[in-house]
């Protein structure tokens, strides 16, 4: 699991994922028109299935479109939904009746204990949606997420290097400026998953749902980096995923450093140049 | 409407939207602990009552606390749970049980037609919650909303100055660098009042609050300007307090382009400096 697994998509820009549009843009005065490209923002309903061929509708979730196979098994995974990748049986996106858009994803539960309405109504009651987090560290113990791995370490040289290392990868950001990005790392620094989307906790389940379906978690062996803040959910999915440390380069709230303390993440803010601000977890830097 | 409505309270760090913590920072190998002032985020849990004493969970929304009460009144009206000020009989901030902290809002809605239940299942089902948006714009229209004041006008020269303004009021982003901002403008670019959060449609939905407690909806006369991007479910909450401009630092997303530019609403997105570039809504500019 720490050798480097490149995907091809990796670097490309997704299919729906940019839209042209005509705008005007005022400069001092002068005006213009031009073409714009702008980063797309589409509805994504997640709905999952007991094996009898209904599908319940679990959550819906504004995403940048591409890769929702992954964001779907990934949202599932980070929000304690399923707990054993040979859980999912199978993961269709679907055209919705709707838009005639591709933006629904159907995902088989092969596990015949699962009760999706219970399910919806417990998560619905909890939480609202995965994006209002567990809503509460009491919440998040109660699932019983463990320490990520104590032994991971990183210098904090390398940990500087992550930043342009992602920023060289990024695709849709430098063209719209309007898409947060996460990607995950191995041990050695190097890239294994970049993805955008309007939604930075869309981004880090869609990474999420890529090591999910390829076999790769926990992901005790790995970093992954947030553009802007590290909040509570941002912790909270990462912890599900086993990661040890987690790096963005703004500053977390409150509650994301209680959690990470609680629970024993590396928390790292202000990622910038060769400066970076460590709020909890600093032993797996060796500092 | 037109004058400038002083909010006392603005320019003040709410209590409890900031918590002080011990930190590491590392400097190009230099290592020192200092306190570290974080942004607070807690879950408000957000409860309506139909007059009979029982009140029904709504939402739980990862915010900032502070201007609660504003936030929960300002997120039922841009929901569209509520649509008449004279609909809310009370608000109050409670204790939570679980918490020990005040992280509940209690809405009594004296209308009795009003039926928590029923509206809990529909606002669940369709969109999870309000952070979600109401997932496309076809359930925007079936909301009924109408076009902002088409006859408001705002010069591009003064559209400028907003951002300086802004900045001049935060208080906890430049401590925190944590935070989101919103703030509303009258036709003369006075800033009336700015909210901050962890979540920039927390802090659209707390002016949308002050404004719905102060019998000042609709905004018909009035400018937003949101730090950060303006996304679908921005543009959304802009258009249900009736505000004809929206204004952000950074890029919208296709579907706040499409929204904006279907129901009329003036979006302004990279306002920076002297430049501006104008995605729907032109005509409000005069260009």
């Amino acid at each position: 699991m720490g050798k480097s697994i490149e995907d091809k998509a990796e670097g490309a820009v997704p299919e729906r994922s940019l839209q042209l549009t005509q705008v005007m843009e005022w400069n001092d005065g002068a005006v213009h028109r031009q073409q714009d490209e702008l980063s797309a923002e589409e509805p994504l309903d997640i709905r999952v299935g007991d094996g009898g061929g209904d599908f319940t509708p679990i959550s819906v979730t504004m995403r940048t479109p591409g890769n929702d196979e992954e964001l779907a098994a990934g949202f599932l995974w980070t929000e304690g939904i399923v707990e054993d990748a040979a859980q999912i049986a199978g993961v269709a996106l679907r055209v919705s009746s709707a838009s005639g858009k591709r933006n629904v994803v159907e995902i088989e539960l092969g596990d015949s204990s699962f009760e999706p309405r219970q399910l919806q109504r417990n998560f619905f009651a909890a939480s609202s949606c995965g994006i209002c987090g567990k809503a509460s560290i009491e919440a998040i113990r109660r699932r019983g997420l463990r320490a990520p791995n104590q032994d991971f370490r990183i210098s904090p040289g390398l940990l500087c290097e992550l930043p342009d290392r992602l920023r060289e990868k990024q695709a849709v950001f430098r063209r719209t400026g309007g898409l947060h990005a996460a990607a995950l790392f191995n041990a050695a620094g190097e890239l294994l998953v970049l993805r955008e989307d309007i939604g930075r906790h869309n981004a880090v389940d869609k990474i999420a749902g890529w090591a999910l379906m390829r076999g790769l978690l926990p992901l005790s062996q790995h970093m992954m980096l947030v553009s802007g803040r590290g909040g509570f959910e941002i912790v909270q999915k990462c912890l599900a995923v086993g990661l040890p440390v987690l790096a963005s380069v703004s500053a977390p709230s409150n509650l994301a450093v209680q959690l990470a303390r609680e629970l024993g993440l590396t928390l790292v803010g202000f990622l910038r140049e060769r400066r970076f601000v460590i709020y909890a977890g600093e032993q797996r830097l060796g500092l």
